[in-house]
């Protein structure tokens, strides 16, 4: 089905390779979030174009539209998006719990209204698990509970027993109903906030019911940074060193290389692509407001330093031009952009793992990227 | 510095080629709309990949956002917007006509208040070509004055005789200012309304002054399409065979091969971006508005006769999904399509008058086009 293998190390970071049925993946790896059937603003070819191998898909956004039985109707989602790349799809948690009204959540399941039209729906693991197989994912996820932090010990310990509870469902359900595409993967995801002997307890869950990747929930959710680099430092190393490991939802370039430093092999963050339709990019020296005014007649790349097709063929006046015109070339091009200081920087981090000089490398990009454009 | 030669001619409609500056246009010609310095949500590169050889800039709104001062400083249009290949700015008089709020019109010029902010702007004819040379463009057009028609018989001669005067200082103007890019063609503009003797009069008063090209102006202004095609088809044949004829801003489909009969190389027109945005598709059976739930479960292409890549790797279901979702990439996919089918048609019709068989493909064309899918 999927298949692991790891290929350098450098102290706890690593560098491997993962064969799916729909094309390799060679970690560590950043995914680009598609959550409607699409990579906001960019085509299936570009997504390919900038290296990406993977991308993920949003259950609980694709379940309201268009509906995952209409995806299952034309071929799955690869087909529908035209994206023969691996796909992730989350188990639809995580926006319940963010995006919609959430009605009630017990041992069943969760009850909520749709954020689109206030019709009430019901999310359970074996539901998530038929959504994600109507829509044919490579990698499918377990519905978990993700707790919003601070929270108290023993809400996270409710939420680690649920979360297990509903692994052993997904799994469950994941062998018994059938894929559009074939053989999907499943991961586990290990819940526990900022409680590192919680974070154990629920790695354990996972570990007996047994899962072909896991997966760290419950970070980036209003912790702070040292809380969220002390629990990856935590467990990452503790995870199974023959399966892949996912930090879910981070984050920003920091928070990617010390996840990295950590054990990590993959990761997705709307960031870059939400932030380059609001005109916030990143370069090698920072982030760049690109409305600000200081731009205006500045005929330089965004990034002197980037080889992407948008610093290679426009100024920063004619993107800030775009964005103050609200046009929707400006989108493109900065999150064409920012997708590609994403995907090179953990392609970059892959190659320090291999040459075994990963600390190095991290402290060298952090040091040129902290140094702020902007001075901030 | 631009060059016409004819090619051949089947009855009035021409097939012919124009040298530029900046590159080669084969007539009849379709340019695409590139308002603020992007034909919208498009890149440059893909406008050369869909084989356009020329596109249009907007003289009124280049010249409130950025500014043509700013574009002049990155280097020009042409440099701003990484296009190299020809563009045409129209006078800005059509747009203040249209979009701002006119304040008042002497033979002076025309006082207006910006759509965007309302701060009083004067536009003439020297202020129009000192814009347009600020801009660059390969061939620039005279200010004219554009009237909604119907009109009286008095405004019209009013108005030709204000054009006259207008081309006349834009001539001047134009051999005494200098462009960002080199030398610039001139167009003259034909006016008349629906008075097919004050059309006439209109193109003697432009050919007494002399221009690189001629176009007709002041349809598609209200007029019905029947008194469009009479003007154009008795003008255009009166128009010199050494130049270029520009039909401006028409139109749809119809429009296009109408013109083309009597005898137009070039058209410009912002029906097929304006419409892609709106979920508007223009195919070889008629227009298809992609909302309508009966493509919801439709797997088919959006046009099975097009080779476009949206029709190659994208279902109708696919695009509606998009459109509804107010995805960009809906808007990105869909305005590929409709210039494609745009350009395609132009060479197509070009083919044809080459074989002298240009009414027959008319005629087959349209019997399709006009067969609906939708019926309409």
């Amino acid at each position: 089905m999927i298949q692991f293998e790891l290929e350098a190390n450098d102290s706890n970071s690593r560098a491997g390779v993962l064969q799916t049925p729909h094309g390799t993946i060679y970690t560590p790896s950043f995914m680009p979030v598609g959550t409607l059937g699409t990579v906001k603003a960019m085509t299936s070819g570009e997504i390919k174009e900038l290296g990406a191998e993977i991308i993920l898909g949003n259950t609980y956004h694709l379940h309201l539209r268009p509906g995952d039985e209409l995806v299952r109707k034309m071929g799955g989602l690869h087909q529908f998006m035209n994206w023969d790349g691996p796909i992730l799809t989350d188990s639809g948690g995580f926006q319940i719990f963010s995006l919609a009204k959430l009605l009630e959540l017990n041992e069943e399941g969760v009850f909520f209204r749709s954020h689109l039209d206030g019709i009430q729906k019901t999310l359970t693991p074996e539901i998530s698990i038929a959504i994600q197989q109507n829509l044919g994912s490579t990698i499918m996820m377990c519905l978990d509970q993700c707790l919003k932090l601070p929270a108290s010990r023993q809400e996270i310990e409710c939420s680690i027993a649920l979360t297990a509870n509903w692994a052993q469902r997904s799994k469950e359900a994941s062998v018994n109903g059938s894929g559009v595409s074939g053989e999907q993967a499943l991961f586990g995801i290990v819940q526990g906030g900022g409680e590192l002997d919680l974070r154990e307890q629920s790695l354990e869950q996972m570990l007996e019911i047994g899962f072909d990747g896991y997966a760290i929930g419950g970070l980036s959710v209003g912790e702070t940074k040292e809380e969220m680099y002390s629990v990856a430092h935590h467990i990452t190393p503790k995870m199974p060193a023959e399966k892949p490991r996912y930090l879910m939802g981070v984050g920003d370039p920091k928070d990617l290389l010390e996840g990295i430093e950590a054990g990590v092999d993959m990761f997705d963050c709307v960031m870059p692509t939400r932030n380059a339709r609001n005109g916030s990019l990143f370069t090698s020296r920072g982030k760049i407001s690109i409305k600000q005014s200081r731009y205006k007649e500045d005929p330089a790349a965004l990034d002197p330093d980037c080889a992407c097709s948008t610093c290679k063929n426009y100024s920063r006046a004619y993107l800030r031009h775009l964005f103050k015109s609200n046009e929707i070339l400006g989108m493109r091009l900065n999150t064409f952009h920012n997708l590609f200081f994403y995907l090179s920087l953990v392609k970059q981090a892959r190659e320090a793992i291999k040459g075994k000089r990963y600390l190095k490398f991290k402290k060298a990009f952090l040091q040129k990227y902290q140094s702020g454009i902007e001075g901030d």
